[in-house]
């Protein structure tokens, strides 16, 4: 058995970055660039107005004088002209600041006509004027390579002039189910069987990591069957199994896969849920062998398939961010296992957390497992430990589980 | 001048929740459910093990003695007879457990062969046995109506044989940006103009919140021409306007909506960045303008477009959740608005955050806010502090921004 550190370090070892693909602006949202965004205007493109008012040479807003209003210069209509001592230009937010002006009078504090321009204070020089490349100028990278894309990101992009976006391709996860127990939702379902949930969390998951899930037909146990079903995946970056992975007659996976050379890079883990996690390669094909278990199945996704997915898109990809949270209750001591207890969360008054582990664990209740906040982690050898005692935990919904 | 928490009130009073469309389980990620998903099967469907091993009758377990293997059980191929004294049957994870079995002995706590098997430990009753409906039972409502569905959430559904699910038909919300200086990115920029980046950070925006954006053509600063932009909106559930809602004179968003019967409920708010913030009705179509500064337009959307989508959405809509943060600076009286300071985050190592307001801030600067962390929050007429403060502060990456 390995750590979760080490089994996590040898996946992403073995995993390369997809490659560029160009998208449209507007499909920029969570992808990750694989070229910078470069900024092709600057922004201002010229000194503008922060405020509607009126443009004028600061050493001209003299209290209960009269300044001239020779023009207005709406946003995107720039006045033509050039101010000159004791005259004004109307302007709005975003208007072109005239030659001659170098500051603006908010318009609340003036009286003013269409001609006529009255001063109630005085402003300094610059006032309420945005520089010409105050927020970026052309050439500078806004984005850099690697950036997964936020909303703002997308903005920025927009704001830079960039239409169109050189990204990663999406990583192509193939899942594949196996077992004569299992039945597709709404299908016939064996005797003492059950349906297959693993699959469709797992590609509602692989889609929050930005990965393209496809389902593949869920294999029997059958070592033919399932080398046929993996026989046709030359368009997938990763292959990703759920079941058969345990020690059992029928845990057929690495037989059927063999059949096509599956190198087994490492296949135990020494973690509760999950011991059983498969690591391989069909060829270039990488193969992540999950537990048959859903909480198992899901446990593992988070802690390496969301990883790999992140390395395939052009990210590092790193284990999920664990936080600080105290534990109501007293826990015993752990074994050399790195534990994952299923647990709620409460917000204490001082902004902290609070974290109740579930009085079940059983990795096949996945009921439970969608009602669970967090993880709380329980490394090797921990100790046992009174109620209030500070633990590491993961909150889930953060990390698109 | 209305405070935030009134404006988000009066927002969410005027908004229905769209109605019920079908989906396949696979498209479930991230809806809302409009009707509960029953579970349809329980689960597990019979006793079943939770080990490879050994079915029996626990007083059969005594080590060294020997019993005789009369069958084997895979999972998804129940053994057809009975067990009794003296008999065992080999099972595997998920197998059911046969008549006359109340226990299963792991292999590991065994010698045995095809035909033998001679137990290393006793067992108790029920030890290995995952019960039927240890998870649900058929009837049971796995997942309310008004849950928005994780991807553990599509995986349960899976698991309770529901193919289909009921669930809110998305908002489409209708984005209109107005102004003669603004292009599209990659067309021709007017002088002094800039591109229309704010539709694109909002229609992001509006994906991360369930919301179907529909970006209208960019309308120039004429009332006809802003009225005929959004003659054909049957289809909306939501128009969102963003820049021409400051008091200068070329503020038309109004005075054009105005030509389709407009009812103005609010168009100025207590708060910064975003103070020109309008809300009101055309017909029965819900209007929200956006101030133009692509700050000023994001931090709006944050607090009132996420929770108006969320609530046409099916959920109740509320306000972005916030969090404590020790302040790293001092911070000046606060006038009667409410502030949003643009600031990025470190950890403390006690797993608390610090917190730093950027020195500028700008609400034309995108760039800037692409970079932020969270948003500081200071509440109208707060006191000057000292560094070490603690502060509320909303993370941005949290909210889909």
């Amino acid at each position: 058995m390995i750590s979760i550190d080490e089994a996590r370090t040898r996946i992403l070892a073995r995993l390369t970055p997809t490659g560029a693909e160009i998208v449209p602006l507007s499909s920029g949202l969570g992808r990750v660039l694989f070229a910078p965004a470069i900024a092709r205007l600057t922004y201002p493109a010229a000194n503008i107005s922060a405020m509607d008012g009126f443009a004028l040479d600061a050493a001209d807003a003299v209290p209960g004088t009269s300044l001239t209003v020779i023009g207005s210069a709406p946003a995107g209509r720039p006045f033509e002209g050039r101010i000159s001592s004791g005259q004004a230009v109307r302007v709005f937010t975003g208007s072109v600041i005239p030659d001659g002006a170098d500051a603006v009078l908010i318009q609340e504090n003036a009286d003013f006509d269409e001609i006529r321009l009255i001063p109630h204070t005085t402003i300094a020089r610059g006032k309420n004027i945005r520089s010409a490349g105050l927020d970026f100028r052309a050439g500078d990278n806004l984005l850099s390579s690697g950036t997964r894309l936020s909303a703002r990101d997308v903005g920025l992009a927009a704001a830079g002039n960039c239409p169109w976006l050189s990204v990663y391709r999406r990583p192509i996860v193939a899942l594949l189910a196996t077992g004569d127990e299992v039945a597709m939702p709404g299908e016939p379902i064996p005797a003492g069987g059950l349906t297959n949930s693993n699959t469709f969390a797992l590609a509602a998951f692989i889609r929050t990591c930005g990965g393209l899930p496809i389902i593949l037909p869920t294999a029997r146990d059958d070592r033919v069957v399932i080398a046929q079903a993996v026989e046709s995946l030359s368009h997938a970056d990763l292959l990703v199994t759920t079941g058969g992975a345990s020690v059992g007659a029928h845990d057929l996976v690495q037989e059927g896969l063999g059949m096509h050379g599956l190198a087994v890079d490492f296949w135990k883990i020494a973690m509760r849920p999950g011991k059983p996690l498969m690591f391989g390669a069909m060829g270039t094909l990488p193969v992540l062998g999950l537990p048959g278990n859903p909480v198992s199945a899901l446990v593992c996704a988070l802690l390496f398939l969301k990883p790999a997915i992140e390395r395939l898109s052009g990210l590092p990809g790193a284990a999920p961010q664990s936080e600080f949270a105290r534990c109501t209750v007293a826990l015993p001591e752990n074994d050399r296992r790195n534990d994952h207890l299923r647990a709620s969360l409460v917000r204490d008054p001082d902004g902290g957390w609070q974290i109740t582990p579930f009085a079940q664990q059983d990795s096949a209740m996945l009921r439970r497992f969608a009602e669970a906040d967090a993880l709380l982690l329980r490394p090797p050898g921990a100790s046992a430990t009174p109620p209030g005692t500070m633990v590491q935990m993961i909150r889930l919904a953060d990390h698109g589980l």
